[in-house]
């Protein structure tokens, strides 16, 4: 029963730390794609679905009654790939399905990064869960790099609450990132590194250009 | 980075399909530890610490929120785990190391036979699973073994809302009980099969035997 990792041409991630511009980029790359005549699919990780919010929920803002309990790197792990399961046949696939693009806020590789560089976890497991709950890779994704100070500074502006992982010290996001741009390396043809130390008008044209130059190579 | 399975000789699980008469041996075994000066931990699956709990509501009582999306075996499995992972750690773990008994209603066993058996996914991800996210085993389970149509009979009498797992069909539970019994066959050094169509007094006083049985091997 070994399952299988399929890389889907209209499936596009964009991944990055706090404070890169994903949210800006985001929204001009889905404005961008439904100017072309696309039917775009927004979604984000983790969550996506009722049920994958609620796990979102338990890990990135419990609330008062599961606050104390400290959450164990293997749980995270386990929960983050819970929401991603059902993510993936819930919304995902469909509307992949119907022949929509769809862009996630974070995907699987969030997992290599966060639970892996971040937490230490091992990334065969991580490896492992990818093939067995998941079983799909975006054709292209976008990380949007930028250095761990920069971002944090930024995210900081914005954020009155932060959560969970937000709170974690720098120490951690440098191994995130340090992850990211392995990931980078080690598959040239799905990722797309920008530099995310522009502001985000520059870093949004920097995606929809990476996407369109992309979408005329796939063509 | 290879995790390993521990068994403990102070933790004790019990297992068994619906209406086995779980709860009443539970109690009985509680109350024979403790008659002879332990301290004993009682607990269960899914579930045993707050944020736990959270999970088994979302695995097995879903509310009006996410019960129309339907929970893919992936995921029942990812949060069961999720669920476990932490269980082990906050609670059993802790309660072993102070020198406490640990009885729980359910563990590891139960997945291998609900997610593995009735759901149909591949016990070596389950096993690869237990060894990372949980690295212990029991050193004694008591599996209560009972007909399925019997009973069903005995849960459907009790009963006044099944949950989600409940609800399943006959066949469901059917390969549910041949894994039980097939995991009895391969460690039958750490399980004891005891015969649940007796009623529940029966069942109870077999359990409290086989464990002190067990307590003058050990000792």
């Amino acid at each position: 029963m070994t399952a299988s990792l399929l890389r889907h041409p209209r499936f596009v991630s964009l991944e990055g730390g706090e404070g890169a511009g994903k949210t800006t980029a985001i929204n001009a790359l889905r404005d961008a794609l439904r100017a072309r005549g696309n039917d775009v699919v927004l979604t984000r990780e983790p969550g996506g679905t009722p049920l994958a919010e609620r796990i979102r929920a338990l890990v990135l803002k419990p609330d008062a009654e599961i606050a104390a309990e400290p959450l164990s790197a293997e749980a995270e792990l386990l929960l983050v790939f819970a929401a991603r399961a059902q993510h993936v046949r819930q919304v995902i696939q469909p509307a992949l399905r119907r022949g929509a693009y769809v862009i996630s806020d974070r995907f699987t590789d969030s997992s290599y990064a966060y639970q892996g560089g971040g937490r230490g976890l091992d990334p065969a497991w991580i490896a492992d869960l990818e093939r067995r709950a998941v079983g799909l890779l975006p054709g292209l994704t976008l990380l949007l790099d930028v250095d761990v100070a920069v971002g944090r500074a930024r995210a900081n502006g914005r954020d009155m609450w932060p959560d969970r992982i937000e709170s974690e010290q720098d120490d951690f996001f440098q191994r995130v990132r340090a992850v990211f741009r392995q990931r980078v390396g080690e598959d040239p043809g799905r990722f797309r590194l920008i530099d995310a130390s522009q502001d985000q008008a520059g870093v949004a044209t920097a995606v929809v250009a990476a996407v369109d130059a992309w979408l005329a190579q796939e063509s």
